[in-house]
């Protein structure tokens, strides 16, 4: 039994899903662990992780906008906006869904569902450097 | 330290909350691990996995009225219904909630509160069979 | 590769976040674990964990008022309220965050963010005594 840590770094530009699976599904490939448990942890407070339907992108649409109305920006509703009106909202967006997933793998694979797609959730407004800690442990 | 995979097949019956516990404590007695750490994945984006109390039943009653109000089938609501009014509100459901759950075991249970049950969340109208992938890691 | 379980109690005093960070890391650094997966798991169906900012206290008011607005109390809106006002708004709420986290331990500390903070997330609004299981596998 061995383990791996990889750090991940992903570009986003502004709210919505970036589907991060491919260099996920690599990183995996490449450690040689054929079964094991595999984490990943988005170190921010204003992105998350999720698990969505990879085929129609229209889903990630409605996503999006859904949670616009879930968590309004409104002037004068939050305390804390320091960083305008997206601050607030993003962290309450961030508890709502995860910023963590634990996926087992086998056969050299993260045991995904067929329509299951990995996706980074960005939910501030402007572009930001995400980190992704990955972490596998296995055989 | 070793490690086990298992796939449990759930059906459901249309949308509410399924106990999976017995099936899965069951599981982890099998395997004779006593010390380590389970993880449950749930391979749909339209089902999700939850921990609720296991004493009153209109409790369950009760999530499932909140999800329908806090997710609403609404015509035109949105874009992506390829599987009917119950598609988009399924996969919002499943991201408010959960597809996966990691608990420690000890003494060969995972350690579960008192009031503590699993559930498979099923967010779909009619009826479906659902394949939860459970993985052990321990000894 | 080994494993630790400790089993962590905090004090609530009603609704609202709770930071755990201190007892946790110290926990970890204890262990002499270096490399690993932490897992944290709150036995109960009416408290949950969270990650959320840890610098601007202001935050934990704005998430409070939030969760109040989302999981309204409401006389007759609940069929199961047999610990009062509060008892199916805590469950709900508890199933909107999570009661389980994993968080990648690499140098000896949880790899969280600058900004992140680990918080017990009490759902009721009476003072409780909380549990939550501590697990950590490394080397």
């Amino acid at each position: 039994m061995r383990q791996e840590l990889h750090s991940l770094q992903v570009s986003t530009r502004g709210k919505g899903l970036v589907p991060i699976d491919r260099a996920v599904l690599a990183w995996v490939r490449q450690s040689g662990i054929e079964t094991g448990l595999l984490t990943l942890w988005c170190r921010h407070t204003s992105a998350s992780l999720c698990v969505q339907e990879n085929a129609d992108p229209t889903v990630r649409t409605d996503i999006e906008r859904y949670f616009e109305a879930l968590v309004p920006e409104q002037p004068g509703r939050y305390i804390h906006d320091d960083e305008g009106p997206d601050d607030m909202p993003a962290h309450l967006r961030a508890m709502l869904t995860n910023v963590q997933l634990s996926i087992p793998v086998a056969g050299g694979r993260p045991v995904l569902g067929t329509w299951q797609g990995l996706y980074l959730f960005e939910h501030r407004a402007r572009p930001h450097r995400r980190e992704i800690v990955l972490h596998l442990m296995g055989e």
